[in-house]
């Protein structure tokens, strides 16, 4: 790992983001846990997808499928037969590897030369058995995706919903992948969570129908990129995955390419999926898939086109694009609105009751709305520098001159700059200012 | 199933609140997908626990632990040895029974007598591999609680939090048991979610100490259950576990039993367990897992009390006591702070384009801040008892005089009650009529 990656993995675990999975245990292979700040983090990032696909569009309805599906779905889909990786292994150190990532007949790990055995396929998916007996009757999958839930369930949310096409079905939840080599921290792990959206549209009669859907697509992962994550749109790109490497049904498939500090490497995925999964459902299953034109009485499977979100690796840039150190100190510079903590409350000085319980009062009065911290402890520096490091955007002292004139001191994170609030009118000046972009002043 | 279980069932379905799992497949054995009325509902209920328990108190941390876990975690809990259920085979239609549910000698499911296979155990939890090879030494499960993940990471957050006895640690995740027999709906599942504390204190010097702890808990689970909730108390009774069902190390456990169509059963768990887990961690990972008391200087593993409450159990309690049928009309009489859609914005007449407008333009404005529908479809009745099904609070009418005076009707559903708002004060008067408790009228 870089040396940015080190410190953002380093300040994750110093301040409650994020701790090595079963650490007293010495870890599991490149597992995470989220810890108190790191969930705030996350939540606030699939609460505000939920809030721009879902809650802010009359087009899209949310789902959230069980995570252990019928494993004929994953026969249909192909994932049994096809979702696979080739795999290599040293006869000497016995290390694993994933064919495809080998540069040469040298062992990465062991360095031996011509060791390895021949290429493996190795399904990627994590197999279970439901009920008592270990029996092939009896194998589950935990899903690879969360994508097919919503092809299952279409036929379901089309008779229970008022959904007319074009409209899309939004789920966030767990997938799992027995990845042969995860690594680099959030950014390629066996357990994670996905947003995907799949959006039905009427098959197109010219490619410029489905061209322009597709387009307007391109422009929302953008502008969730930059307007609801707050990232530099500069270390984004579009990577259009050739006709070579694209599943066979997938006419286009766009990569969103992020300037991780190990590389440009894929953030999100869009692809155009032709009506491949509605139709094989259909076959699989037996049952009528097709969507039924209200005015013109048609009936056909919608084609579909894909985006796809991974919540950790959201984590994992909005914390590498965020960090900054200035004079030798850290600052987390995250979009407010996605910051853990929204404000801290000091009173001046911890040994003045007066100042504590008018702290204490504002403190309670805000977290009725925010994720709040009160902090007594040492000089006022030092106070701003710890919440700083956690990319709190708002502190708000509490001084002697509040005891006279009702108002505090609010101390924006980004430009140091200090301004007197009235403190019946804090919690407007806060909204405002969440409401708004700040992340680059 | 009986008759309100069944209603409740087929609205569920009918609705878009929850879908049976796989269904075109012939679904899977008492899965359930959350439909786009569902995931809010359920969503609703987990952000008022996390603002309940988290955001307003100062004294309980948040985590989001991996689901896979070291599998030491698992034989330091005790749950590899004894996570077990008793099963019993019928030799004649190979029904699988839970041997402790079996209330006679005669198969529930083909009536033959004295067929059952000698009593069997069976580890309730789901076991996958990790990497390529299905190996002993690869061996992982699938966490059938959230709790242990607390334990895991106490050291962590004692390490990085500034959390002083007594505090708690909180989390909402999924959790897995391979039950032998699910059933009921969502009552008894094999893939479910959990929000669990683990509160630590001071180990007691007396019993009072941990009895004072104990009955806080007591407490805060009834209020959860009245005040955020907003079900009916008299439906909730408390059922002490005797000490030969009560785990060795557990000094007190209390069901909170609710009165399902199905009987009196168990909706969540308060149980004081000591300081076994902290202990059983800290012989078997070697780690040093004590709190050190930074007046005192004094170090002790300390004692928790461990509140548990089923996030399936819950939205299926809030759907059965909201359940309600007048003059043959279902009325979902959710909470209103609950309820998956908070708003309806109807104009009178769909083939009024001023109507029509304005009505779009405060639907447009709403859903900035809450879920909102809008319905053009229909007489206003056939309106109102559409979202009365789905327990939608509020029904806002655009009507001509709107268009005069810059007032809506906003229709409240438990009392019918029609009220003139200004356009410009709506928000306000919605927020006002969420934040109280309007249930139970």
């Amino acid at each position: 790992m870089n040396d940015l990656m080190e410190k953002v993995v380093a300040l994750c675990k110093r301040r409650g983001f994020i701790y090595p999975g079963s650490e007293i245990y010495g870890g599991l292979s490149n597992s995470w846990d989220f810890g108190p700040l790191g969930v705030e983090l996350k939540n606030n990032i699939k609460e505000a997808w939920w809030k721009r696909f879902v809650q802010n569009r009359e087009d899209i309805v949310g789902l959230d499928a069980a995570l252990i599906m019928n494993p004929k779905v994953w026969e249909a889909s192909g994932h049994v037969a096809n979702f696979t990786d080739p795999l290599k292994e040293c006869k000497k150190c016995h290390g694993r590897f994933r064919a495809d990532h080998l540069k040469d007949e040298t062992c990465p790990s062991c360095g031996a030369k011509d060791s390895f055995t021949e290429e493996k396929v190795f399904n990627l998916m994590f197999k279970t058995f439901i009920g008592p007996a270990e029996e092939s009757a009896n194998v589950a999958y935990f899903r690879p995706e969360t994508a097919q839930a919503i092809f299952v369930d279409f036929k379901n949310i089309l008779d229970t919903m008022r959904v007319r096409v074009p409209f899309g079905i939004a789920q966030v939840g767990k997938a799992f992948r027995n990845e042969i080599t995860p690594g680099n921290f959030l950014f390629r792990v066996r357990e994670f969570e996905q947003m995907e959206i799949e959006y039905f549209f009427t098959p197109p009669k010219a490619d410029n129908d489905w061209a322009k859907e597709f387009d307007k697509w391109v422009s929302e992962v953008h502008s969730w990129i930059k307007d609801d994550l707050g990232l530099d749109p500069k270390k984004v790109s579009e990577y259009e995955v050739p006709d070579s490497d694209r599943a066979h049904y997938s006419k286009k498939t766009i990569d969103f390419m992020f300037d991780f500090p190990f590389g440009k490497e894929e953030l999100y995925g869009l692809a155009y999926r032709g009506d491949f999964d509605l139709k094989s459902h259909q076959e699989s299953s037996g049952q009528n898939l097709k969507y039924r034109d209200p005015k013109t009485g048609e009936e056909f499977l919608p084609h579909v086109i894909e985006p796809s979100f991974g919540v950790d690796r959201s984590v994992l840039e909005v914390l590498l694009d965020s960090y900054f150190e200035e004079d030798g100190k850290i600052k987390l510079r995250i979009k407010p609105s996605l910051a853990p903590i929204k404000v801290a409350v000091f009173p001046l000085l911890s040994n003045k009751p007066d100042l504590v319980n008018l702290a204490r009062k504002i403190y309670l009065d805000l977290r009725k709305i925010y994720m709040v911290v009160l902090d007594e402890r040492g000089n006022i520096g030092g106070r701003y520098a710890a919440q700083d490091e956690i990319g709190t955007p708002f502190c708000v002292t509490v001084d002697f001159q509040s005891l006279e004139d009702v108002m505090v001191t609010v101390r924006d994170r980004d430009t140091g700059r200090q301004e007197r609030v009235k403190i019946d009118e804090l919690k407007n000046f806060i909204q405002e200012k969440l409401n708004g972009n700040r992340n680059r002043t």
